[in-house]
């Protein structure tokens, strides 16, 4: 574990500071501990437009590495990689990068969608106080429903976020990890979606015997159980 | 372009011999193509179980290569990367390979199904006349539903597939293929698909202004045109 006293990570934070739930937040996370760095993970809320106001845009994850400011969390990831080339990789080259692309779109075009129709009201009655209007109106727009429509019949929104992770469940017929015999970058992605729903949400997205809920144990249990040790909602 | 005479390569054909309509096989025909070589292609129906009993089971693609016999596309384009390391790599290395995985475990589980919901009875109007029996049972065992029933409703079938599509297309927007700047396995995994379609059936599938369109052209361009110059239903 190097010591980068400069690196800092603005978090997306519920009321309860100590409740990191952004998945695109949580990819960065994990892509911190495999690269072996430790970053002070700063609490940042959704109206907390300013303290991120350098970066010409409104939301997390927001690095500070030294200096650089970066923003996005595939830019981030791409600074890590090329800031420590000596450090395990993210890619696993050029080649893995593009391909890493691809199932970062797939995880933001795919899933996002399918779990926030899981998660949206347990996600507003977390928020802090001063989000809760901002996250409703945006997501209400954003569906063109309200909070409470966009999560109505939960069982069938169960069951297609649960369609919607076959290609993954295919692939773990064959293989541990996406990146292969251990987890990268590629994983995080899909990982950080996960995470997104356990630190804010009671509700379990996985049956105990999909091929996708071992994987998740898996990640779970990466770098020392790092995610698992962290604050969430999830029994 | 080696000259492998040994390298045979059983293909799905139409009633028309010359229609090789196969999304697994033209993985495959990209893939030699990607590799430099050139196999015989033997035009093999559904029903022609015989030809390749070899190989314990009852699909194509199935390779010849100098006296082995391998079958299904994974299979046939790992073979084909170890066998010529020397060639134009297929993956791009152990990450390539694994992600690749995924790019093809995606592409079999969340297209192959909307496709087929927009093509099935083009499929079933085009092939042999001993094929018919065959491919109507089957697929209609797999659906739960009549052929006809299955194509019902196109307009919502073709927004469905669209709409599946938008992983790719939200990564179209950062780089040209999904192999990165030239395209790779991963992308003729994915291309395939539209080549079933393409040979098959007149229905085009996507709108001219996608970006999914536009990829589409630059693999009907690859190597000298192949794609674009094979015998095909389509306008």
């Amino acid at each position: 574990m190097t010591f980068a006293p400069a690196l800092r990570l603005y978090e997306l934070a519920a009321a309860d500071p100590a409740l990191r739930f952004s998945p695109h937040c949580w990819k960065i996370r994990m892509a911190l501990a495999h690269k072996g760095l430790r970053a002070e993970g700063i609490p940042w809320r959704f109206t907390d437009k300013e303290a991120i106001a350098a970066t010409g845009q409104g939301l997390v994850p927001v690095l500070e590495d030294d200096g650089q400011v970066i923003h996005e969390s595939w830019a981030i990831a791409v600074h890590l990689e090329a800031r420590h080339p000596d450090h395990p990789s993210l890619f696993g080259g050029p080649a893995g990068e593009a391909l890493t692309r691809f199932v970062n779109s797939w995880a933001d075009a795919a899933l996002v969608g399918p779990i926030a129709r899981v998660i949206a009201l347990d996600i507003h009655a977390r928020v802090h106080d001063r989000d809760k209007a901002y996250f409703r109106q945006t997501r209400e727009k954003r569906f063109g429903m309200t909070l409470e429509e966009v999560v109505a019949e939960p069982e069938q929104k169960l069951a297609a976020l649960r369609a919607a992770l076959l290609p993954l469940r295919l692939m773990l017929k064959a293989q541990p990890f996406i990146a292969g015999d251990a987890p990268a970058y590629a994983d995080y992605c899909v990982f950080g979606m996960f995470m997104w729903a356990r630190c804010i949400s009671p509700i379990e997205l996985l049956e105990p015997d999909d091929a996708v809920h071992a994987w998740r144990e898996r990640l779970l249990d990466a770098f020392g159980g790092l995610a698992r040790a962290a604050p969430c909602v999830a029994p």
